[in-house]
């Protein structure tokens, strides 16, 4: 078996470079099937092999009022406030249940199937432990569907940051000449970030008061993919797990994106196996991230036993 | 005349302890009539007194969510988020025109009548030179009121500063675990500062999105105030700033709010003169803040007079 390794370092920004360097080297990186590690298990002692991921579309919107911040004593209530148009129309980008207004944004989706379905729920999924770990006293989303289906099969829309007037300890009585915010809605099959980007910023305009105009650009996108379990690699893949956890893995959609395995299919014509190591408890992308050293170790072993596997496949 | 001078430094942080000193030296304070200048003139070359001011309701509010920061792809679309949710309950404070939709917000506000409707629309405000000033294409505000009387004579509700997730360049796909906001309302007579606390703080609750949590109190408070242009102390002011500055003064109402005026009606039994010298183009609390010194050599000459004006009131 030979290997190659590709790696890089811009993830978080959205891999500016990756995806050129891929067009441009693609014998260099000729392969049979890829492997990527930046998904986690289900839960302890339980690994998996993840099978679905959401697409993204992270978008950045700017609202703006008047040329200046304005006192809210002397200007309020006479001139339109960027904060409060940001709110009103962030408020209308989903319904209590975080169903997404944005119309036409489920024009493309791929409905569940009943297999899917069944396969979800037949997950070892302890909802009360859910909410125990993060302290809420109720799961949240769109209705008819299930917390394992939120998260890793449905999508959805998240603000991720807000930025507006004065934010100080105490007051200021600004009226603020702008407001900002950032949102990301994950994607699933056949939903096209590039579609949604434009959905998005035609319902922004449309949505924004009058007296305030606004701008909207996407950060970075990724398409949804769903990868078949019916394949050699794949069986190779679960051996391997088999034998470096010592247990069988389960087969899992997640709701992350990994954006370079859409750009391994669509450049080199190749499928990624997503083996994760880490824990849903890891706190990735949150203060105390952390990853299990037992699970550094099984790791370990799982990446020589697949080796082995993959020397298997003809 | 004998002229007292009461100096403090603490006006925007609430002057937690002018209330508390004026109280304690009722006897040392005593006086017949109190002024203030910390209001403005109604525009260049047109000096004013304020006979009005609006009163202020600060309210910071928190809403939290799961414990701790979470990945927007893994949690998202299954956990309430803090950030959706503020934008949610913001957007229901006020309906697209501004109006307040806080039950009961509306209940104690004494209408204007038809002669201060008149006495308002009788100044000479210039609409399109506000609009071109603050490059709006549009004036806002809630129906069926001028921008003179939405500014100056009908409660609002502004928002300060909005602060949730990630607010740097770029894009962090977070869930955060709570999202603040800072908002006030401005307030005209009767109503009462701390009832509308009340019933903010309620809604609020009311509006919670489940999944989420609400924490609000208020920063500080003022009541509004109507000042009688019919005595002799404000027949004098009339007379010393048109000596002054060359012009007779208006009267108008302002949105500023200043606590003190009502404090020393309670405490000291005494009105207040408030003849602003700035401009409303002064940049209050925004960059780049300036006064004029004409307006500062025309100040001096009218607090000249005044003292002069003031000598012949009996």
């Amino acid at each position: 078996v030979n290997v190659k390794f590709l790696l890089e370092g811009e993830e978080e920004i959205g891999s500016p470079n990756l995806t050129p360097y891929i067009k441009a080297n693609k014998d260099y990186l000729k392969a049979d099937i890829a492997l990527i590690s930046d998904c986690s298990q289900f839960a302890p002692r339980m690994p998996a092999i993840t099978v679905g991921l959401k697409g993204l579309c992270y978008m950045e919107v700017t609202v703006k009022g008047p040329n200046r911040d304005l006192h809210s004593g002397s200007f309020g209530g006479a001139v339109a406030n960027p904060g409060n148009a940001i709110c009103t129309m962030i408020g209308k980008l989903t319904d209590a249940d975080g169903r997404v207004l944005i119309p036409g944004f489920y024009d493309d989706v791929v409905e569940l199937t009943a297999k899917d379905r069944e396969e979800m729920a037949a997950l070892p999924f302890d909802e009360e432990e859910f909410k125990r770990d993060l302290e809420i006293d109720t799961v949240h989303g769109e209705i008819g569907y299930t917390t394992i289906e939120r998260k890793g099969a449905r999508p959805t829309l998240d603000v991720n940051g807000i930025l507006c007037g004065f934010t100080g300890e105490g007051a200021k009585t600004v009226l603020p000449a702008e407001a900002s915010a950032k949102f990301s809605m994950r994607l699933v099959p056949n939903q096209s970030s590039e579609k949604i980007t434009r959905m998005v910023v035609d319902y922004l305009q449309k949505i924004c008061p009058k007296g305030c105009t606004v701008e909207a650009h996407e950060h970075h996108g990724a398409e949804p993919i769903v990868v078949s379990t019916d394949s050699d690699y794949m069986r190779a893949a679960h051996r391997a797990v088999a034998k470096g956890f010592g247990k069988e893995p389960l087969y899992m959609r997640e709701g992350g994106s990994i954006p370079v395995v859409m750009t391994l299919k669509d450049e080199l014509g190749i499928d990624t196996i997503l083996l994760g190591l880490g824990l849903p408890d890891d706190n990735t992308h949150s203060p105390n991230e952390k990853f299990n050293l037992d699970d550094f170790q099984r790791g370990i072993r799982t990446a020589a036993y697949l080796l082995d596997e993959l020397a298997t496949v003809k």
